[in-house]
């Protein structure tokens, strides 16, 4: 329902608003490949030995042209089907960037008012959307490997900003000092503000560092209480949300003007070279 | 002008819009570190010799916190400074990643209408929105390297169905040969539309490659024609570029609703608990 998004959308989060606000929101993001599903299915397994429920929001990039989520979530559940303390969805964006800033919070709240202690929201990807999406939470982890010195600065620079969190998995490959040398160098250089992001060496495929990781979050949400730094992103998150969900109405009514024969007849005036894009667009919102 | 947006992008596209039409668009994506820009260079140095004026345009992606473009204008023109057949400008999302759609083909049409025989959209990345951009041309290369094995299957998918021409690029590097077969298997599969993708081994820090590039790009330019297809993607790239501009313009007058005395009082309900997302949006768009 959620993410079918418009009026189903709207009656979930009117139902999951009042119950929800209790749990831990963590956003895992990193380049394709570096083995976050393998390190949130092992953290899903730790969770559940220390006796947390875990709820896993698995965002992934679509092809535009065939749609469809790129991790099948049957796979992802493999170790946990039995067990109704883990929950992994994927959400595909259905073509839909804007959507997913919608419908990540919306989805987060469902699975916190339904009790999970914690709400993973897992994003494949390094672009600007999937960093924003996984920014959007409590605590964000950041994925790298050995390596990661090959990454441009710009794109380090972002997710510098981004993470409360390093882990550094296939840690047992070479280059993994380097690579903790230079995320510790570029962590020296930014301004301190109460909070320096641990670098965790983790092998997730063996469950290395995943122990670390677990406390390494729970460190954090003491600190975002502690330091009012906790308050101050959900006012921040929630501003985004609103924002979002105003876009996404004025969206869905604007593309009443997508179609029909006022739009059939803007869209030949264009073909035909009568008109430019622009003028075309202001005559449909009747300027 | 159209960086900028609003009215200075309406004055420009009304100026351009009726000199445009006559060159080439050509988009290029792939994969960061894929030798791109390299290329796109290579591209342009065997273009002034048959003659011809070359735009390019590199979209970017941005760090969403610092901003900024991710190339240097200046080091890509490095080659071309002094030739005023070849311009190269970096082209930022600038937080706005619906801005592309509207502001890509709008600078197109600029280097379009002032002479530019050929302008090549380069992309970074290969998410949703790069393959969308670069696939928004007449004719789109994707250039992939010996190593293309490992990419996600949903991820080759999507670069199939965009790709007009292939490069393997670095082809002096082990495994090119398999990416060749793996490629040109796939390519069997794809159902035939009367245009088979080439695939060209090239290397483009010595322009190995590259003569052939140019050669695809026209014999594509030509089939576009003769198959009546350059007319169909022109339609449909005009018709995606008229829903960009409406929806940006509405969303232009959405934001109108996200700030003043009656935005600040809503999101002080929703942080409070007093309402969810939803209904303060509904409340403040007149519901």
């Amino acid at each position: 329902m959620v993410e079918r998004g418009g009026d189903s959308l709207a009656r979930v989060a009117a139902l999951t608003w009042p119950l929800s606000g209790s749990a831990h929101l963590v956003g895992l993001t990193g380049a394709p490949g570096a083995g976050k599903s393998t390190l949130t299915n092992a953290l899903c397994a730790q969770q559940r030995r220390r006796g947390h429920r875990v709820g896993v929001l698995a965002v992934d990039p679509t092809s535009p042209f065939s749609g469809g989520a790129l991790l099948g979530d049957r796979v992802r559940m493999g170790d946990h089907a039995l067990d109704d303390g883990v929950f992994i969805r994927s959400m595909a964006t259905r073509g839909h960037l804007g959507g997913l800033a919608v419908a990540t919070p919306a989805a987060a709240r469902v699975l916190d008012a339904v009790g999970f202690d914690m709400v993973v929201v897992e994003t494949v990807g390094v672009g600007q959307v999937e960093v924003e999406v996984a920014g959007a939470t409590d605590t964000t982890v950041v994925v790298v490997n050995p390596g990661w010195g090959d990454a441009v600065q710009a794109a380090k620079a972002g997710l510098m900003e981004v993470a409360d969190v390093f882990v550094i998995n296939k840690a047992d490959r070479p280059g993994a000092g380097e690579t903790r040398r230079d995320l510790e160098s570029m962590l020296t250089l930014a301004p301190g503000e109460g909070w320096r992001p641990p670098v965790i060496d983790a092998v997730a495929t063996d469950g290395r560092g995943v122990a670390e990781l677990l406390d390494a979050l729970a460190e954090h949400r003491a600190w975002l209480v502690s330091s009012g730094e906790g308050e101050r992103r959900r006012r921040r998150r929630l501003a985004d949300e609103l924002a979002a969900v105003v876009s996404a109405e004025v969206a869905r009514r604007a593309e009443a003007h997508m179609a029909g024969p006022a739009w059939e007849a803007a869209l030949a005036r264009v073909v035909d070279g009568r008109t430019d894009p622009w003028t075309a667009a202001g005559e449909l919102l009747g300027d």
